[in-house]
């Protein structure tokens, strides 16, 4: 028998199990939620919520410190925890395991606590071209502070470090070389063991990013032989806010520590200095995320078995709904991959021609289908690519072909409707000549009458489309919005009353939906009545509060924000 | 009628209700558990651990980034969090509330991001004498990183930050003042309206540690005037692994950024560098630890109301706990309160004549009441006062009188039993006349039939007394072994045969006990053998492993250490 079973391990999902099964909607047999991105974060097996639940409930305490029993109890389980990831990664020593708050601050502890000492003006790191920021900024915050250089491996067309380019870029200077193990991005596996041999034969120091492979790859950082590897709990089936840093030991036992407080220090004092804890003490200072690491403990025991299981039952499962998801995607016409061929994990990456990432994300999103748009926080690999930014289906083992199948057909209904760059400048001209931009009253009208996010949704889109398209040549850096997934541009004038007018426009119908709902409320006002305006309010009445939040990522709070720069005091 | 009663108050805390009424147990009705270092950590009422398991089971996404519904909730519940917090002390605006994973790591931060761009060689930076190592030991580097100069504050024989002091110390040259609230050790609140008016008219940037004070006063950050205030989630019933920096606009706005990766950056680019986000997004770089943030928000609505009841029911039940418990002690011969008076918060600190620290923790641990014993992370403080450490007792307003009541009778109990210093030296004599010292097997015999923690214990003391003590002059800092509670001393020989003896010492007796177990199993070995050995398993046989694991806080761990460090390989 199997260890995995498909609708077994899904079972284990309580936010898949209770929003994920069918519902009858319209007359037709859908699902509530379809999460699809999981590369962002996976959804946590009841066992882990337990686990959780039962530390507060049980042996909450304070680690280390004391001698009573709880105390006792809560530290014995949360350093079973470190050995328990010790063993999942076959370090060589549970001194190697660092907690932290994630991979991001595992590679930012690695930058300032070793990079920053040793790097030299003139030393180079090489990073491949489709890091996350999290991979690359740090490091350029580093090679401008020690005068090093940043070199960048480009990536093959099937979306691969290119191996054969390395040679040109790890040399003598090299110091440090970071890369994904696999992009959140491209879902290839990369041919790290390459990487670092070719590292080690240059004495540079090596760094993987292992939080899209912990999920899906038996990982040995002993056979791989890197000096870190780090990652995050909440992609693997874990908790929130704990992480690890991997490091081998003589690294991390000459590296400065990196935050001071208790727990990390020997002995303090004001006349005679101060003497750091041993390993991994050293690297956690105050009191830790006690509960999500014996939590992510729990994670790890879930996840184990799938993974060593030696019929490979849970690596073919999700090998087959990738494979099936990438097939059916191939066949829509207007589909294009951001790299040839299968991805090695359920990570599929594509843009559609003639429709922007974010209005098919959010018309997706009116049918219950989570899926990711933007830059996914990889904008080098973006300008590499020559796009502003992708769609990425992200799939766990917890989801299903027929997920697969009742997303392709969605996908397929939407790409019917017009495409935005032929029609609707058309049907904006018609609608130039038609009825003028609503005002604030008539949208609280329309919207207090839509019920459901479907058909609100359906609202801000033809809301959009009431919208004229500003000039081009106004489409410039200075009236662009940052922060939205999608290009937007907000103009303004001031009257000499200290009255402003607004005109805005996006490359994404939603957006320009948007931003009728906003500039409606805002437009011919003074600053004063701008800033005071509550957009929160203002959403709560509309019935969006809970679909367009006025936070980034759906462009609101981008909109808003540039507004008020714009009406300034 | 009050909004605080304390038995409804005490009934929303599940370990507490779980563990901490009574049971009988010899024939008397004794509580499983008085937990008794609520200034190390709280617990967590229901509702809190509710939150955090609705969470995961409803709305877990990752935030900001994503335009489906699950993010946006998520989002929308992680902003509303923020909110809370700005509201919860009074902030001006939520830019100004940064999540950290704790008091600790906000502190750093506003040590790196601020004070180490600006410090220059011969500022001067204030603190008090009574810090947490938190608020030490990062400006103690900074110091070091810039030529800075730390300036101490001492404090009253009260316990209170010394305010008619602070013109000696805080003058022209002192650029940032950092001192406690209230000091995790004194129990005090500190005249820190007085600091900041005083470092304020020097231009010196102030930071109050609030992390003892959230819990106990109503907090407002404008009225108080600091620049930064910090705190932890989980000293106040809030989940672990989340805290917050709160900072005057003006300053975070200047400082250079944390951490570096997603969610901090506007763009980023290899060739045309990188932009950063705007507040509070600038300092919190990866996935945050959303679970607990929106869980920590649970535990400020909880807290609030209680803070806020113009009756100040919460507050005085509080006082009353404190009034009673000090008042019993200050009736204990024995008993030497660190600080004159009351405290003002429910933290009690005192040493015992004639009985350790360690011993009296221990001992009160066998019948189930949870104390702190140590130097409570406050070294520099226990320097200033003579000693070594203390006991602290932290009472919570779940805490009952009748707790306070039995923990006063169990430690007037222990007081009975002879101290150290007079008979067992004179008990050591007579013993090292008698019978040797146990072999290992005779120990896992002698525990093999031993049932329960209370016994175990009395064992553990019993061979302490077999322990000769080693001469005082082998008594020193080589010798000395740093990561007890206690100090303990550890000498090691070795033959031409390369077998190691060890002879060790301790003034607590639970330390000489354990030393007697330890050296049972490592003595007249060799480094290879002593480096083989299992030390858990062999603490699982004694079954001490939950009570005693080898981890650090109880010594154990520190003497495997040091003995393994003698026998190097």
């Amino acid at each position: 028998m199997n260890i995995f079973t498909p609708h077994l391990f899904r079972q284990q999902f309580p936010l898949i199990e209770s929003h994920g099964n069918s519902l009858i909607e319209k007359g037709a047999l859908v699902p509530s939620l379809v999460y699809f991105d999981n590369a962002a974060t996976t959804q946590k097996p009841q066992r882990v919520i337990d686990c959780q639940q039962h530390y507060y409930q049980n042996i909450n305490a304070n680690v280390h410190r004391a001698s009573h029993q709880l105390s006792t109890k809560a530290t014995f389980a949360f350093e079973k925890a470190r050995s328990l990831v010790q063993g999942f990664i076959g370090a060589k020593s549970v001194k190697e395991i660092i907690w932290t708050k994630g991979a991001t601050e595992s590679i930012n502890i690695i930058v300032q606590s070793l990079a920053r000492n040793t790097l030299l003006p003139g030393d180079e790191i090489a990073l491949c071209v489709s890091e996350h920021h999290a991979n690359i900024v740090p490091w350029q915050i580093v090679a401008e502070q020690t005068g090093a250089v940043i070199k960048v491996i480009p990536i093959t067309d099937h979306g691969y470090l290119d191996i054969e380019q390395i040679d040109n870029i790890i040399g003598e200077k090299t110091k440090f070389v970071a890369c994904a193990h696999i992009s959140n991005v491209l879902g290839r596996i990369n041919p790290i063991e390459q990487v670092i041999a070719k590292a080690k034969a240059v004495g540079a120091i090596t760094i993987v990013d292992g939080s899209q492979a912990v999920a899906h790859l038996t990982i040995d950082v002993q056979s791989l032989d890197c000096d870190f590897y780090v990652f995050s709990a909440h992609k693997m089936y874990g908790p929130t806010g704990i992480g690890v840093l991997y490091g081998k030991r003589a690294l991390l036992e000459k590296m400065s520590p990196y935050q001071a407080g208790g727990e990390m220090i020997k002995t303090v004092s004001f006349t005679q200095g101060t003497t750091f804890n041993s390993l991994p003490f050293k690297f956690e200072a105050g009191t830790p995320n006690i509960a999500s690491v014996i939590a992510f403990a729990e994670s790890i025991s879930f996840l184990s078995p799938y993974l060593a299981d030696a019929s490979h039952a849970y690596k073919f499962f999700e090998q087959k709904l990738v494979q099936h998801c990438y097939q059916a995607l191939a066949n829509i016409e207007q589909v294009n991959f951001i790299a040839k061929g299968t991805p090695d994990i359920g990570v599929i990456a594509f843009t559609l021609t003639g429709h922007h990432n974010h209005d098919i994300a959010m018309s997706l999103d009116t049918e219950g289908i989570a899926i990711r748009s933007g830059h996914h926080c990889a904008m080098p690999l973006m300008t590499h690519l020559h796009i502003d930014g992708c769609l990425r289906v992200s799939l766990s083992a917890y989801n299903t072909i027929a997920e697969i199948d009742y997303f392709i057909a969605c996908l397929k209904k939407i790409l019917l409707e017009e495409p935005f760059s032929q029609s609707d400048e058309q049907a904006m001209k018609e609608e130039l000549s038609g009825p003028s931009l609503k005002e604030m009253e008539d949208i609280i009208t329309i919207f207090t009458k839509t019920k459901g996010w479907d058909s609100r949704h359906r609202e801000i889109m033809l809301l959009g489309k009431k919208l004229p398209r500003l000039n081009k040549t106004l489409r410039n850096d200075n009236t662009l919005i940052t922060g939205c997934e999608s290009l937007a541009w907000l103009k303004s004038e001031c009257s000499a009353q200290g009255i402003y007018s607004f005109t805005g426009d996006s490359d994404a119908k939603i957006i320009r939906g948007l931003l009728v709902i906003v500039l409606a409320a805002l437009n011919n006002k003074t600053a004063e009545q701008i800033h005071q305006f509550n957009i929160n309010d203002y959403f709560e009445t509309l019935g969006l509060m809970q679909h367009l939040s006025p936070s980034r990522g759906n462009g609101v709070l981008a909109i808003v924000e540039k507004i008020r720069v714009l009406a300034q005091l």
